[in-house]
This record gives structure tokens, C-alpha cells and sequence, in this order.
């Protein structure tokens, strides 16, 4: 079982790369953990079994790609069914000490949901035709906008706005640049399908592979780049009380 | 080992979150666990161990299934075996302040060894008619019913009623709803098999493989949710505390 890694296949290149930055960040967000005030010690442990439980799914993506040269179609959505929702409970250990219900969390959730269902059945069930990747890319993407508006105008930014907490406001301010920029950057990977509006039949500005490089790329700015935001505001934070 | 999971199968789909879940909540079980008051850590590391004993199981689960598409029996068993009795040591943990006694705890062992031997016989022993499922799923069901009813109005539901910890009320209230709700999926489960009320031979509503797909999601349900509203409790007590 020789890792045999094209030299000139960058979707296989981030396939390693993020399967082995996944892995560390779990361990450094595991670690870190200890150093930080209570209050935060949650937040590092999801940031850690979201990189953790990524890492299991990168390292069989990996393989599944570079074995098969194919999309891990039913591999990625198992992760994000389970690290998407971790991310908005991510989102909502953040307003919670500013009074965020448990409602709020499940409306999120939910959201979630839909984009996730609607996203894969846009991508596996696919017939190739541009109808079935637009029709089921909109519907999940009303799940999109609906987490994207909660972080900006919705309950998410009313409350971090009524908060007199600093860790609060750049916690959410932070977290709503991640969701405007890091997470438009999957919807874009979808539109590389076969039948999708960037692709071979469409603009013709992507290949499909593209889709793996740019959901690779994404989930590291994410997961990684998202938990190292939160990780710094509870270091300072953590700092201050001492 | 590539691992090869069709687009269009839910069954493997929740074999493979359910695998990852359960690892991702071990690890968060016993990493929280330091921080609720000492009388609760017990009952997170007993959380941790029912996962972490499922995570096991379900990585094996999942491979058979993906490989042979049959059900795997006796590794289901086998995790229930193990993680049935944990259940019950975590019932018996919450009600034991209220002051339950240790024979509380063996006789509801009884029931749920009443409950998986005749299960164990239901399913592995089929020779695919009516007559066998009905007749060991009865069985089975007095095991479950014993259960359900000292958690409604039995001994368990007495010293709650009896008890003037708001923790226990609330705790005991929420496994009576686990056992009622989430523990019901699993019966469900059962009559998919051949033979079975609601599967090919009874009503027709549910096909064979239903069976691991409800199990697969009875399981999140029970050893995920219940640990998490158990976490819930013991956090909100160790803060008065502090
Ligand atoms: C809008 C949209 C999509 C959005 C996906 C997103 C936003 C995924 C986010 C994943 C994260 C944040 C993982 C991190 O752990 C899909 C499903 C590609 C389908 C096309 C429309
Ligand atoms: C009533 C009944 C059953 C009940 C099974 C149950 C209730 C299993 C619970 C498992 C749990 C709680 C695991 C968690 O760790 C069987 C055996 C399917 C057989 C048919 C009748």
C-alpha cells in the first residue's frame, strides 16, 4: 500500500493536505483547551472533534479519490451531517452568555439540514442536466442565505449587538465574515458538476474536479481557520480574568 | 479497503455517522466530564463508556454491512449486551441520591437481559415465519415494559416523586421519555425483520433493512441524546454549586 500521489493533481494534493492539517488541529484544539478559562473549554473541545471527526473522513476520502479518480460524494456529506451542525452549535456557544435560547440553535440546525438534504440529492442524484444541479442547488441554498442572514441581521447579530461583551461582538463578527466568504466558497465548488452553471456545461470556467479543490480548501478555512478565530478570542479573554 | 458507500443507502449512511458519532460524543463525554461537580462524573464517564463501547461496534457493524448488505446480528448484540446494562447503571446513578437501592438496579438488569436474550433468539433464530418473530418479540417486550413501567409509575418514578432534588425530578423525567419514545424505535425496528408485523410478510410498511436503519438511529437517539440531557443537568447543577 504505497501512497502513490500524482504530481500534477492538486485535488489529490489537498486530499493529504487536509486529511493531515484536519488531524493536527484536532490535536492542537484538544491541548489548548487546558489553557483557556472554563467557560471556553467547550467551545475548544467542538472545535476539536470537528477537525477530529474531519481528519476520519479526509483519510478515507483521500484513498477513495486517489484509488478511484471520483467525487467521495456519500463520504463528504457524512462529514458535514455531522460537523455542519457542530459549527452552529459552535455559533451558538458563542451568544449564549449574551442569552441565546436553545430555539435559536434548533432553528439553525434546521437550516442546516435543508441545505445539507437538498445539496446532496443536487449531487448524487444527479442526472447530469443543469434542471436537477439549479434546482436543487436554490433550495439548498435558502438554507444558506437563512444562517447567512441570522449572523448578519437575524437573532444571531441582534444579540451580539445588545451584548456589552467584546468576546461577543468580534466572536460574531467573526463568525459572519466566515459564513459570508469561507462558505460561499462551497456553492461555487458545486456549480463545477456536470450540468452546474461554472462547469463543462455551463460557463466553462471550472472542471469538475474543482469541486473537490474548492470543498478542500473551504473546509480548512472553515473548520481550521474558524476554530483558530474562536481559540484566540478565548486565549485573550482567558487572559483578562487572570 | 476503499471504502465504497452507494449514494442511495441510508442504512450505510447511519452506519457511518453513527460510527463517527459516537466516537465524536465519547470523546466529548469524557473531556467534559471535569467540568461537573464530582457526584456527576460518574454518570459522564458511564455516557462515555456506552459510546465509546458503540463506536467500537459500529466500526465493525459498518464494514459488514457495506461488505455483506446483511444485517449484523451479533455484533448488534453484542453492543447491547454491553450497553443496555450501562443504560441502566446510568438510571440507576441518577436515582441513587434520591436513595435507591442497589437490588433497584439488579432487577432492572434482569428485565433488559429478559428483554436481549428473547430479542437475541427473535431475530438470530428466525426461520422466517410469523409465528417466531411474535413469539420471542413478546417475550422480549415484558423485559421492556418492566423497564418502561418502573420509570412511569414504579420504583424509579416513586423515589423521584419522593425526591426534593430538582436534578432527579428532571432527570428521571426526561429517561421515563427516552424509554417511552427512543426505546420504542427499536421494537419498531424489529417487526422489518421476516415474519415481522410491518415488514414484506405483515403490513408491508417497512423493508428488512429498515431494521438497522431505525436501530441506527434509536441508538443516536438514546446513547447520544440521553447522555447530552444527563450532561445538560449535571451542568446546570454544578454551577449553582460553584
Ligand atoms: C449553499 C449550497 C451548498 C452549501 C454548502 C455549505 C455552506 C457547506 C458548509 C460546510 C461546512 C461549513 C463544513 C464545516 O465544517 C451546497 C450543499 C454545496 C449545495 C449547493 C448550495
Ligand atoms: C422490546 C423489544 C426489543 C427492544 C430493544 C430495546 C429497547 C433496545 C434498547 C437498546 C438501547 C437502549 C441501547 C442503548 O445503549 C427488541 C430486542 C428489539 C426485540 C423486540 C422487542
Amino acid at each position: 500500500d504505497i501512497m502513490r500521489i500524482p504530481v500534477d493533481d492538486p485535488v489529490a494534493f489537498t486530499f493529504f493536505t487536509g486529511y493531515m492539517a484536519m488531524a493536527a488541529a484536532s490535536v492542537f484544539f484538544l491541548f489548548e483547551r487546558s489553557t483557556v478559562a472554563d467557560k471556553w473549554k467547550t467551545s475548544l473541545l467542538v472545535s476539536g472533534l470537528i477537525t477530529g471527526i474531519a481528519a476520519v473522513h479526509y483519510y478515507y476520502m483521500r484513498d477513495y479519490y486517489v484509488s478511484t479518480n471520483e467525487t467521495p460524494i456519500a463520504l463528504r456529506y457524512i462529514d458535514w451531517t455531522l460537523t455542519v451542525p457542530l459549527m452552529v452549535v459552535e455559533f451558538y456557544l458563542l451568544v449564549r452568555a449574551a442569552g441565546a435560547k436553545a430555539s435559536l440553535l434548533w432553528k439553525l440546525i434546521l437550516a442546516a439540514v435543508i441545505m445539507l438534504v437538498f445539496g446532496y440529492i443536487g449531487e448524487a442524484f444527479t442526472d447530469g442536466s443543469m434542471g436537477h444541479s439549479v434546482l436543487w442547488g436554490s433550495l439548498s441554498t435558502l438554507g444558506y442565505v437563512y444562517i447567512l442572514y441570522s449572523a448578519w441581521m437575524g437573532e444571531v447579530a441582534q444579540l451580539a449587538a445588545a451584548s456589552n461583551s467584546v468576546a461577543v461582538q468580534k466572536g460574531v463578527r467573526a463568525l459572519a465574515w466566515f459564513i459570508l466568504v469561507g462558505w460561499a466558497i462551497y456553492p461555487i465548488g458545486y456549480m463545477a458538476m456536470p450540468g452546474g452553471w461554472l462547469g463543462p456545461d455551463g460557463a466553462g470556467l471550472l472542471r469538475p474536479h474543482d469541486l473537490d479543490l474548492l470543498y478542500n480548501i473551504a473546509d480548512a478555512i472553515n473548520k481550521i481557520g474558524f476554530g483558530l478565530v474562536v481559540y484566540g478570542i478565548a486565549r485573550s479573554e482567558s487572559a483578562v480574568k487572570v
